[in-house]
C-alpha cells in the first residue's frame, strides 16, 4: 500500500495526480476487503465510496468544511484518509468504532446509526454558520435508501426553503440494505439516465432542421436559453421541483467527474444536489455476487470466496423466521412489513412463500407502524418486525396509531438487549422502557426458541392491542425448562423451602444467568425462586402475591434500567400495598461504548457474580448475617451506574 | 337551517340539487360560525372544508368506503353530514369530541389529533383491501401544512410504488396552523397556477402557426399525444414525479367541480391526488382578516365580531415568551425553533424582535430536533418549543441526535400534563416517562411563572447535555413561595416536626394541590413536607437522606404514572438503599377521553381530598392508629388505574 500508508490526513491527497488516485482507490478496495475479512464490519457500503470520499476529501477542508456521513457504517474509508489506519481491532473494544466517532477523530460529526438524519444535521449546521456569519461549507452525504426516510424529507423540505450553502451528495446505489422501494426509487431511476431528455431533444432538432426556413428561429426559440428548455423538458425531477439545484447523475467511481461537480456545487452559494450512483461491493466479486444485500455487513469471511469462516448455530431471528412462515400458512390474514431489512429481520423465507403478503416500507419505521394500523383496521394481521433500536423512531405511532385506536399489531424486536459490537446507538435498551407507558400494550420477552414460537403465536392472537415480542441478537442458548407456573408466570427454580429469600425474576434471554445466580446464591446459604413472566407488560397478577411471600425482590433485565421491567414490577408491587425490597439490575442509564456483548455486560455488572455478590450483601444487611454493611452495599450499587 | 336539519346521513346528500347543495354549504358555514362561537373549537380550518366535505360524501360511500381525514379537527363538516348536529357541548365531557371518535360513529377512523398519519392509515387501509379482495374506496383528506411531515413522505414513497385504488385529497389552504413553509410550499404555489404551462404552449403554438407548411405537422409531433407533452413540459410536479397521478388544482369551495374531480378519481383505479385549493376560515369575516392563523382554533367568541368573550389571565406560555425575548436580548446565540405553532407556543414575540433567529420547520418534529443537534453542534443554543404530546414523534432524535451527542438543546414542552377538552392526544402524559431513559438529559418541571423564567434560564446554561422545561396548559396560578432548599430542590412546607410521618415531592404546576394535600393530613395528624425538586431527572441527591428522615414517601405528578417522576424517585431510593414505603400517583396508564381538565383529574383521583384520603390509610396502615386495614387500602389503590 505505498500510497494509503502515506495519508496521514485529507490534505496529502493534495499532492496525487489523478493516476495516483485511481492507484489509491485500488489499494483502499484491497485494504478494506482485507481488513474486513478478519474482523467482520460493513464492506459493501465502503467499497461502493471510495472514488467519492475521496473526491470529497480533495474538494472540501474538513475538518473545517463539515464533511457528514448519514448511517456512518459508510465512513470506513473517511476514516482511512482522516488517519485512522490501524482497522485490526474494528468494533472490538479499544479498537476504532464502526461508525464515525468524535473521540477517534476531529474530523467525525455524526456518530449514531439511525438512517436518515444527516440533512438534519447539515440544515443545522448551515443555519448556524449562517447565524455565526462563517463561511465553512457543509456537505451530508446520503444514500438513496435513507432518503426513502420522513426525516430526510423534512429536511429537504427546510433547505430548499432557504439559501444557505449544503452540499447533498446523494449515494445512489439503488439500495438500502436491499434495493430500495418506493415512488423515490423509481424516481430515481428515470434521473439515472437523461437519455429521455437526449433523445427528446434530438428528435426536435432533426424535425425542426428538417424545416430549413423557420426551423433555425424555432430552434432557437425553443433552445436559446438552454436551460430555460431543459426546465420545461428534461426530467428535472422532485428536488428542482422543492427548489433544490440538481446537479449529476455523475459517475461515482470516476474521480475527476466527482471532483468537478462537487467543486462547482461548493461553488454554487446555496443548497445543491449532486447525483452521484455507485455500485456497492464496486470491485469485490463475492459482494457483487450477492444479490439480497451486496455484503452489506459481514462477519468473518474468506477475503477471496466471500464465504464467512463460522457458522453459527440456530440464531433467534431464524427461529422468528422460521415460524412466521408456519403461521403464514396457517393463516391467510397475516401479513409481514418490513423497514428496508427483510433479510436481517428473517423475513426472507416468509417473503418467498407469501410475496403477496410483505411489504418493505423503506426505511421508513413510521409508515411501518401506522400502515400497519391501517392493515390492522382492514381487518389483516401485521407482524412488524424491526431492529429493537429503531422502533424508537416509531414510538408517537405505536402510542397514538396502534394503541389508541385498538388495533391488532404486532411488533417483533430483533437485536433487542446489549448488541455490543456496533455501539451505542445500535444496542436495543430502551424498548422495554418506553412501551411500558404504552395503553393496553401486550410485551413478551422470550427466554428461548420454543418461547419465541410460542409467544409469537400468543401475540399474533390479539386482536385489540398492540403486542410485542423482543429478542436478543444472534445465537439462542439451549431451552430453560420451567418447573411450575405461578399465574401466567414460569417458575424456573423452585426454592426448595417455604420461607425464600430471593424472588429473582428473569427477563427474556437472561434466563441462564438467573439460574446461574440462583446457583451462587444457593452457596451463601440464601434461597431463591427464579421466576421467568414470560409476559413483562403488564406485570402478572400473580406477581405481588408471589413476592410478598419472599424477603427480597430481584429483577434482572437486558433493558434500560430507566422505567424497565423492574420499575414496572416495583410500582405494581406498591399499588399492591407490597413493600418487600425490591432491586433492579439492567443497563446503566448512559450510552455504551462498543465492545463485545460479553465485554460490555461485564463492564456493567450484568453477570452472575456481580449480581449474586449484591444480592448477598442486601439479604445481609436485612438479617446482619454475615456483617455487611448498609454502606458498602450502597456503594457497590452506586458503582453501576 | 331547513336544509341541514334534514341531513341524517350521507345517503341523504344525494337528493339535493346543486342549487340546494350551495344553500346546505351556507347553513353549515353558519351553524359553525354559531357552534363554535358558544363553545370554543376549531373554526377556521372547517370552514374551509364545508364544501369539500359534501364532496366527499356524495361521491363515496361512508362507512363502506373510508373517508379518512388528517388531523381530525377538519372533521366538524363530516360530523354534521353523518348524523351528528349536536354540538352545544363540543369537546365537553359527554358532549361530541372535537376530533373523529369510533365511539360515536361507523363514519369515524382515525381519532387522534397528531398530524401527517392520513397517508399511512390509508396506505394499510388499502392494503388490507387488496389482500382481502374488497372493491371499497379510500379517500384520505390531508392539509398541505401536513404534508410538510416526514410521515406524509414515507406514505407517498409507498403508494406510489403499489397500483392499489386510493384517493389523496390535498386541502391546500397554504397554511399548517401558520402559512406553510418549506419547498413543498412553494411547489404547490407553482402547481397553484398552469399559467406557466398555458403560456407555453401559446406561445409554441403561435410560432408554430406562423410557419404554415411545417408548422402543423410540427405542432401535431409535439401535442399529437397532448398527455404525452404535458408530462414533459407542464409542471407536472413531484407527485407525477413520484409516480402518483394528479388531479387538478381544483376551486375547494365548487362542489360540481370538486365532484367532478372526485368522480375521475375515484374512478381511476390507483393512487392519485386531487389537489384543492381552499381558504381557510371560508365566509368569515373575522377569521379572513386573522393573518396569523385564520382563527384556527378558538374560544369562546362574539360571532359578529370574533373578539373573543373572556379573557384570560397570564398564562405558562406568555410568560416562556416574554422571557425568550428577554434571553434573545442578553444572547445573540440563543435561536429558536417551532413545529408550525409560532404563535401556539408563545414565540410570536421573539420572532417579531430576532426574525433572523427563528425557525419554524414545519410540522417536522423530527426536524426540529435534529437540525437542533445541528445548530448547537455549529455553537448556538436552540430553543425548540412544541407541546408535549408532539415530542414523542422526536423522541429517537432526542436520544441518538441530541443526548448521544452531548448537544445543548433545550426543549420546551407546553401543554403538558392533563389538557383535557381535546381529548385523549392532546395530553401531554408522557413526557416525563420516555424522557427519563434518555441519558444526560435534565428535566424541569416548574411549579409557576417565576420558575418558568428561572428554570429556562438554567436550562439554556446547559451546552453539553439536552435539558427539557415542561409546564401545563392555560392560567399559570399566583407564585408559590420556597419557605427552604434541601440540595437543589425548594422546600414548600415544612413538616414542623423531627419526625415527620410524610414527604411529600410535588411536582410542577402541582404544588398547590400538595400544599392542600398537607393541610388536609396535618387535620388527620399526619404531619408533612413538601418539597418541589424542581429539576425532576436526575433525581437530586437530597432525595434519599430526605426521604430516610420519613415514614412514607408520596409523589404527585401531572404525567402518567408508569415510568415517571415517582418511578424515578422510587428506583433512586433502592439504589440508595432507603426503603421506605413510597405511592406514586399520577395519570393512569389509559387513554383519558374528552373533559375539562377538572374533571378529567377529579375522574382519574388527582385531587388533594383524595390523595389525601390514601395517604392517610396508608399512614394509618403503618401504624395501625385509626384501624383502617390494608385489604381498605389496597382496594382503593387499585381502584386508580
Amino acid at each position: 500500500m505505498p500510497l494509503l500508508t502515506r495519508i496521514r490526513g485529507p490534505r496529502d491527497l493534495d499532492r496525487l495526480s489523478l493516476e495516483e488516485l485511481d492507484q489509491l482507490a485500488e489499494e483502499i478496495r484491497s485494504f478494506l476487503v482485507d481488513a474486513v475479512s478478519k474482523t467482520g464490519g460493513h464492506l459493501g457500503p465502503n467499497l461502493g465510496v471510495v472514488e467519492l470520499t475521496i473526491a470529497l476529501h480533495r474538494v472540501f477542508e474538513s475538518p473545517k468544511d463539515k464533511v457528514l456521513w448519514d448511517t456512518g457504517h459508510q465512513s470506513y474509508v473517511h476514516k482511512l484518509l482522516t488517519g485512522r489506519q490501524d482497522f485490526s481491532r474494528l468494533k472490538m473494544k479499544g479498537g476504532l468504532s464502526g461508525y464515525p466517532s468524535q473521540a477517534e477523530s476531529e474530523h467525525d460529526v455524526i456518530e449514531n446509526s439511525h438512517a436518515s438524519t444527516v440533512l438534519g444535521w447539515a440544515d443545522g449546521l448551515a443555519k448556524a454558520n449562517q447565524i455565526l456569519d462563517r463561511d465553512d461549507h457543509v456537505v451530508a452525504v446520503i444514500g438513496d435508501g435513507a432518503l426513502t426516510g420522513g426525516m430526510a424529507w423534512e429536511a429537504l423540505n427546510n433547505i430548499a426553503d432557504g439559501d444557505r450553502p449544503l452540499v447533498i451528495v446523494v449515494n445512489d446505489n439503488e439500495r438500502s440494505y436491499a434495493p430500495t422501494i418506493g415512488g423515490l426509487a423509481n424516481h430515481l431511476a428515470t434521473l439515472r439516465t437523461t437519455d429521455g431528455y437526449e433523445r427528446f431533444l434530438a428528435r426536435t432538432k432533426e424535425v425542426l432542421e428538417r424545416t430549413p426556413v423557420v426551423g433555425r428561429p424555432l430552434y432557437e426559440t425553443l433552445h436559446g436559453a438552454k436551460k430555460g428548455l431543459k426546465d420545461f423538458i428534461a426530467p428535472q425531477g422532485m428536488f428542482e421541483d422543492l427548489g433544490l439545484k440538481y446537479v449529476g447523475p455523475i459517475d461515482g467511481h470516476d474521480i475527476e467527474a466527482l471532483e468537478s461537480a462537487l467543486a462547482r456545487a461548493k461553488r454554487f452559494g446555496g443548497p445543491v444536489i449532486v447525483h452521484c450512483l455507485t455500485e456497492k461491493g464496486r470491485g469485490y466479486q463475492p459482494a457483487l455476487q450477492d444479490e439480497a444485500d451486496r455484503f452489506h455487513a459481514v462477519g468473518k469471511i474468506h477475503p477471496d470466496t466471500g464465504l464467512p469462516i463460522a457458522t453459527s448455530g440456530a440464531d433467534w431471528t431464524s427461529v422468528f423466521g422460521q415460524e412466521m412462515v408456519e403461521l403464514g400458512k396457517e393463516r391467510d390474514d397475516i401479513v409481514a412489513i418490513t423497514a428496508a431489512m427483510l433479510q436481517p429481520v428473517g423475513l426472507d423465507k416468509f417473503a418467498k412463500a407469501f410475496p403477496d403478503r410483505v411489504y418493505d416500507v423503506g426505511i421508513a419505521e413510521q409508515h411501518a407502524a401506522v400502515s400497519a394500523a391501517g392493515l390492522a383496521a382492514g381487518g389483516v394481521h401485521p407482524v412488524f418486525a424491526v431492529y429493537a433500536t429503531f422502533l424508537n423512531r416509531a414510538f408517537d405511532q405505536v402510542l397514538m396509531d396502534v394503541a389508541l385506536h385498538k388495533c391488532g399489531v404486532t411488533f417483533v424486536l430483533d437485536r433487542a438487549g446489549v448488541t455490543g459490537t456496533d455501539g451505542a446507538s445500535h444496542n436495543g435498551m430502551w424498548d422495554m422502557s418506553i412501551l411500558q407507558v404504552v395503553p393496553g400494550l401486550r410485551l413478551a420477552a422470550p427466554r428461548d426458541a420454543d418461547q419465541v414460537r410460542a409467544q409469537l403465536r400468543e401475540a399474533v392472537e390479539v386482536e385489540d392491542a398492540p403486542t410485542v415480542v423482543r429478542f436478543s441478537k444472534g445465537a439462542v442458548g439451549p431451552a430453560v425448562p420451567a418447573v411450575g407456573r405461578v399465574g401466567g408466570m414460569d417458575v424456573l427454580r423452585e426454592s426448595g423451602t417455604d420461607t425464600p429469600d430471593v424472588l429473582l425474576v428473569s427477563v427474556g434471554a437472561l434466563a441462564p444467568m438467573c439460574l446461574e445466580i440462583a446457583t451462587l446464591l444457593d452457596r451463601q446459604g440464601i434461597t431463591t425462586t427464579v421466576v421467568d413472566p414470560r409476559w413483562v407488560k403488564p406485570v402478572d397478577e400473580a406477581m405481588a402475591p408471589l413476592a410478598e411471600r419472599h424477603r427480597v425482590v430481584v429483577t434482572v433485565e437486558d433493558n434500560s434500567r430507566v422505567g424497565g421491567v423492574g420499575s414496572a414490577i416495583a410500582q405494581a408491587l406498591r399499588d399492591a400495598g407490597v413493600d418487600v425490597p425490591l432491586r433492579d439490575f439492567g443497563i446503566p442509564p448512559r450510552f455504551l461504548d462498543h465492545a463485545s456483548r460479553a465485554e460490555v455486560m461485564a463492564e456493567i455488572g450484568l453477570t452472575a457474580p456481580d449480581i449474586a455478590r449484591q444480592v448477598t450483601g442486601l439479604v445481609s444487611k436485612l438479617d446482619g448475617k454475615y456483617g455487611s454493611t448498609a454502606a458498602e452495599v450502597d456503594s457497590v450499587e452506586s458503582a453501576r451506574d
